[in-house]
């Protein structure tokens, strides 16, 4: 696998000045670094604090599809940490950078990072990974064991306390790295989160798809309770409904009480990356998996 | 202010081998590194998932009072986190290495941070720093203006959620910082956490004492909710628990209703660097400050 590529994102906000330049002299606003060397302060609040947030966008064959929805949604993240406005145009293009600067491979995994910044500065850290993602073909034939696991949080928790960030997208994501575990000490390979008062949530690093009949459908966004806080809009989701509504389903984003996901004709958990993974087991209970389904999805999602 | 002192922890576990060695050749498990040059890699947990624990530790001229039920409680949050077990005497050791090497001065935060380490490598990354730590005596005269959140979760959810990291001071902050920004939108200084189902939990980086008449309380920490997901034990609530018996007066830790924050005849905030800062008001109320027994706590706190 190739080294991963970085680059330091030097103005990731509107009207921010400085930032290296490039050998001809140039600023665009970040410049690459090296990978393997340390890059950040341990006085970083997004390390002391979590104060951050971040987005992960698939690049397929040097093609990122939904590139301008992650774009978005680190912009929503931002904003909902009253972080300024982001300059788009310089992490676009330090995206770009980060892409031609890997070796063509069939599937990148592009972090974008942008964190509070080394305390007492009042500048934000920021920068772009691309990494060769592994092949989840495999997994997708294979599919995912499951447990639901009570985020003890109310489905409505952005509503109820809206000073929350309950849809941004943070770096506070112990939460789930101890579901993982929980899931692993189980049996299990991944955990879908639920609500104290019994709505599905959303999955450790993924969106939750339902299937009933020909009707699909995700929990709704706007409620609280998942990843770090809030359920994530799935950007993954959105180009999924796209490609069912194509095919003649009908599709929704709704609240979903738990019955919704124990009888469902199909479950599915969506990300960028791994992208449409079928669940062939829901705590104890094996589930039918429609392959076909599966595989058109992905092949449409890999685009 | 002195610049700050960082110790690069290269064996925080027990059992670890390996590790920079001193100029004469030891290796004792640490080695200061330079504070204001990059140390971590941008593919550490401890940024990408805040994957890790972290305790803050109040020096008073050279002299650690708490550092025991510190490095107790850091011991604690590794393990609700599924670290191996520390190696105690490598950190002690860390610790009193970076005392020795600040220049003196009257007070020292004293940080101590255990991530996941850069993924892939299965070795975590550690560090402990020290810096000068602001004169707080004005802050404790003047006491602080908190405004109550709904944390959103009920008090119970560390029984609930057994899975969840409850109690462990983690580095998924984000709710803390949150909460910290919208204080200050309503014009307050700070924030107590209380549980969807109406108890009392802890403040966003401190712990409530009440008192009521010559009764002493504190939220039980074995309850859910607080900072990242449940109530941490306060270290220096403690060590005033000590102090105010010692004075004849009664303390405990239990679950306490909202009302018995608002009906109390005082509010304390604690934590280990700014000691015990009174509530001059709490939401719109106005609030009765004891400022003898503030300044004699504090005192005994500060030694």
């Amino acid at each position: 696998m190739a080294a991963p590529v970085l680059i330091l994102v030097d103005r990731p906000l509107l009207g921010m000045s400085g930032g290296r330049r490039n050998g001809d002299g140039s600023s665009p606003g970040f410049a690459a670094a090296d990978p393997s060397a340390p890059q950040l302060s341990v006085f970083d609040l997004g390390v002391t604090r979590a104060d951050g947030v971040f987005e992960t966008v698939m690049v397929s064959d040097r093609n990122a599809p939904a590139l301008e929805a992650h774009l978005a949604r680190l912009s929503r993240s931002a904003a909902a940490l009253d972080f300024p406005p982001l300059d788009l145009g310089v992490w676009r293009d330090a995206v770009a950078a980060a892409v031609a600067a890997h070796p063509r491979v069939g599937l990148l995994a592009v972090k974008l990072v942008l964190t509070r910044g080394v305390e007492g500065t009042e500048r934000p850290t920021a920068w772009v990974t691309a990494r060769e993602a592994p092949d989840f073909t495999e997994l997708r034939r294979r599919g995912l064991r499951v447990i639901t696991l009570d985020r003890g949080v109310p489905h409505d928790l952005g509503s109820r306390s809206p000073w929350l960030p309950a849809a941004a997208k943070t770096l506070s994501y112990e939460v789930n790295s101890a579901a993982l575990r929980e899931a692993a000490r189980r049996g299990a390979d991944d955990a879908v989160f639920v609500s104290s008062d019994g709505y599905v949530l959303e999955a450790t690093t993924s969106s939750v798809l339902l299937r009933h009949g020909d009707r699909f459908t995700t929990p709704d966004a706007g409620q609280g309770g998942g990843s770090s806080q809030g359920i994530v809009a799935g950007t993954t989701v959105r180009r999924a409904f796209e490609v069912l509504e194509r095919l003649g389903h009908t599709t929704a984003s709704e609240a979903l009480p738990v019955a919704a996901l124990t009888e469902a004709d199909g479950i599915w958990l969506l990300s960028s990356i791994r992208r449409a993974v079928p669940v062939t087991r829901l705590d104890r209970a094996e589930r039918e998996v429609d392959h076909d389904l599966t595989a058109k999805l992905n092949d449409e999602l890999g685009r």
